[in-house]
């Protein structure tokens, strides 16, 4: 397929990165349904790893074997599949070359004592497992956050150099309020660390009108900076992540109903991020109406719905 | 010996492995009288590390030499022997390509003020001696998760490079209650968390009914997952374990009476785990009562009693 | 253009470098309009880092772009442009060539919980990016400071070894007092201690006549060292710094009036500082301000104003 | 001089070594006037780091100068000399070749508040320095312990993998009681802690008749282990030391009278020990004095005593 | 210059050392007005770091250029110079060759809020800045003190093996009383750790006749161990090291008067040490003074005053 224009102009911002990593967001953004739009949906699955086998496969016990996820995204025609070593080694060689693959290197669980991730992955993995990025999630407001940021910082110069992509899940957590977390002023803070960073693909959650900082708060409404409805929040997340140059997609969070995940993937789109990365909304559901739902978000982004 | 087809698809499901790698899981599965069938028996002897040598050994004193352990898994047609660095050093070459070697590369000892392990021997250690894999400890809701699980991450990708199985032991200790750690969700998790760190062979310890975790207990109750026998637990373990697309064994906890051994096995078996892992309940029985009692197991794993 | 004679005196300061971090210092004291005078002034960008995007781009949002500052830097005939590696990397292709680059390192941040910085770059980094130098932040006075002196020692050596200038933000905090950050004898000691570290360029914030060391209150008021002006005041932060043998620079801190600007500026060219390093007030000015500005500021380093 | 059967027979139980290790272990058993036995005198001055020069040399002065203990090692005919990196430097050359050399790489000090040690030397040290071994204390109940094995984990494996033997000092201190520190239950897990890391020589110190652990306690008595005798309780150790497959060597401890140290030796020779390592007892006492101390011991070991 | 029997007697006593770090002994050793007579004189000037430029220099003004310091040495005919990283950078060109540099690699600071030190250069650096030796302060009784051992055994390692010399500044500071602290038993300590942690030169301060431990005072008084007069305690300091078999140097402490510096210069020539490293006394002096004094102390170790 023909590069279009719209993914000709976004990669033209990674404007430092060598021909390899460009291939490889290239390869992402070319991939499935909306491949070359310049939006994109991103199946991750490490719900098993950070709340358990059965919380997260119980629903629909196809997804306890690793080779569901992979043909789920296939299928749907998604623009890349995001797990874990386990999950994707038990499934690389099968679909080699069916769908770009990112290898998140780091991981929490929930029968662990601290807030924090531990490395499970590496540049090396990823590249003998055929990915096209790693991703990486950091707590910017955790004890643990200098931390973080110097694992990504030591694992994205590596990954770069040998020519994959870097995605950041950036998720405020720790020093700020539960409501905080979501907050718009926290949010598009948290965009802008992991723009900072150097990450190429940049996750957060899709921010409430909430404000967490009050030194933020005072900026925010002196220079009256619009946050009332979600567009505009996403379209502030998306100028904080270097003037919508960095590609920025948006979590799904707890299932919820059908209704809610397309007026959120509405907003996203008319907010002007790139797309959803959309994981237990996904596979706990039966998978006719997963792809039923997939297909639906798909048409959003491709502005039919 | 040719390869079975019950080994055939067992190797199938390492699909990212080199040949090296899969080569030594092959050697694990086609040797002793269980090679071929998809089952195992391990032989493994890290009590002297973890207990002392008295409490080990002094019920059946020739068992102080570590030849007799290597004597006593060939004799029995076991499929591997797993053991810590001076163990292994002491008849690798005296043994040498006759049996499996498991070089545990982490150990604890009850001399020690911390619920840690330290890490004891390395990949070029199981290589110069000779070693189809590693074998690791980690306690997955401990304080020293994390750094456990990082530690893994480094050698099993070394491991991995060099063509040597990754052998996972997964015991939770430390946040959940003293039921919890043999809990059937906690222990369905740590074999899943031991999948997702990327081991070939997981270890688990039989799960009892006890849910520990609130809001797995939740989805259990809900998802109605059948877990009142223990052949459905280890059913439930296995699918957790990617499906059964990994190699699962129990391994035999306190020393106990045959009957109980025996039941255990047979639950493991019907389940559909892979086999067991035996050390105290092997060694502390005098030589004829333990090859004796290896012979009924392995007859049970073979189906023929 | 021709070395000048004050440039060739600066570089024979720096006599044990070689030619590779040579060029890269005369690269900056060269550059811009204040090239070949000695004077220089730097724009520095890592407040999106350091208290978010909102509260730093807010105010004038085309400067969200990371474009915005490459070309006000560029436009205004600065001397470098510093900031953090996704800020450079967004730009250093588009402007390579047209201004010498500082690729901070190390980066805090107000939703963290320590007072210490993250190593956020590399000397790596800083090659393939092609910066003429490393920034570097210090707490002298912080429970962090040993650690930091560590990591810069690291990263000076290397950034030596590679022909790049290594430049120290010497910012005491922590166990001195408020009042104690900006002392004139904690600032002296902080410029001193870059240079210690072998720093080429030193940052300080310009200092008050008051002193926080009891110690040293008594030395000052025995030696009457002169502190009574800002010039004089700067004058001793220079002595402080080789004799006036490293490159000291001076920064604007919080945003304030023009004519406080011009007075600061004076100041630090009257006691023989080498310039300003100057953020908040350059870019959370409309753009023709700001320009308006740094033309003025210049104009006083060439003792046009 | 020609091998031995019985030197043969102890290298045969180091059956994983390389023919260096191997040869260097050779050299420690076929030298001085024990050469050949299979029993050892080991010279160990390491008291000067411990408790400093003039608790450990003042009553012998001549014993400030690191030559001394070289040639009184070397008049006695004793199998080796271990000592710490100062010490070894300052005579190696000149004795070179005159009796084998152990380079005690960690050291402990009165002065220092932490049950630690510091490692104060390294393999390439005892290489540069024609050592035949290196030497490491672990303290196995120490809250360090895990952090000492993993250090002598590494310098094991370096040290193998370059032709050295490893002596491992085991001393358990930290969690146990006073009197548990030479238990006989506790030095037995010290001795089968050091085998299992690797050591091919293990030191540890008489034993008395107590038992620390409760759970070790109820086994003693119920499998009737013989501990009654000093000779009993060695025998018990060396067999906890891989039946007998590991040489151990027995400190002498605190300086005590001519009577008091022959017993013991005799013990230890009775319950199929080794050998002894003795330091204070005899660079503490006049020359004269020392060298016909140790003649009485090794004829003790000869059996003619 | 031919090298003399005393200098020759002294590296003998090195034996252990490649050529390249003898000869830079040798280079200290021969150099200035006491060269060949094994006594030395060395400037070190570290002052700036540990308590600040203006306590350091507002004194002597002119001291606050790094080329003073060389210049003074090499004026004064002094053995070495001694100085941290960026003192030494300032003005390693302008003088190479012509008086032998120590890096000092580590360095305290009065901002500090912790009793440690921070490394704060590398051998890489000794060698490209042409030093003879790096010099390393250790506090043996802190609670960094195992820290600092394992990092001056590592620089020492590197140091040798690339043929610098290596020379120990040995302050107890910690655990000990402030009387402690230079009571002769812990100096005399102190300087044997240093020496068994192979260093080349030895710097303690010169003893009170205190005694600090009471295990080692029970010794002192029994075994009747001189230390009534300074020359008495500094021969039993020499004794500690090695027996004299290491060079020991003495600093100068606090600007005290002349009688008071000479009176010590004497002490420690008749007790055998090898000379004195005298900084504050020095460079805060008027130039022509410091000359003047220095004279004197030579003469003082020439024996003729």
């Amino acid at each position: 397929m023909k590069m279009t224009q719209a993914v000709h102009k976004i990669l033209s911002h990674y404007e430092s990165d060598n021909p390899g990593t460009k291939a490889n967001l290239a390869r992402i953004l070319m991939h499935g349904r909306l491949g070359g739009t310049g939006r994109l949906v991103i199946l991750p699955v490490d719900q098993g790893f950070e709340h358990g086998p059965a919380r997260s496969f119980a629903p629909n016990p196809l997804a306890y074997d690793p080779h569901y996820h992979f043909q789920l995204a296939i299928e749907a025609g998604l623009s890349a599949y995001a797990s874990v070593l386990g999950m994707i080694e038990a499934g690389a060689d099968t679909y080699a070359g069916q769908i770009p693959l990112i290898l998140k290197v780091n991981s929490s669980n929930s029968l662990a004592t601290a807030k924090d991730q531990a490395v499970t992955g590496s540049v090396r993995d990823a590249l003998r497992l055929g990915c096209a990025a790693i991703g990486f999630t950091i707590y910017p407001s955790a004890d643990q956050a200098f931390e973080q940021m110097e694992e990504i910082r030591a694992l994205a110069e590596e990954a770069k150099a040998h020519g994959l992509a870097v995605v950041i899940w950036s998720y405020p957590r720790g020093s700020v309020s539960k409501d905080g977390e979501t907050a718009i002023d926290v949010t598009a803070y948290a965009a802008h660390i992991a723009a900072l960073l150097g990450a190429h693909i940049i996750k957060v959650k899709p921010p409430t009108a909430f404000l967490e900082q009050a030194e933020a708060k005072k900026v925010y409404e002196k220079a009256k900076v619009e946050v009332g409805t979600l567009a505009q929040r996403i379209a502030h997340v998306v100028q904080a992540s270097f003037a919508g140059k960095r590609i920025v997609v948006f979590s799904g969070g707890a299932a919820k109903d059908l209704a809610g995940i397309y007026d959120e993937a509405r907003a996203i789109r008319d907010g002007g991020g790139n797309g959803s990365i959309i994981g237990r909304n996904t596979f706990q559901r039966p998978r006719a109406e997963a792809l039923a739902m997939l297909d639906q978000i798909i048409k959003i982004y491709e502005g039919k719905a």
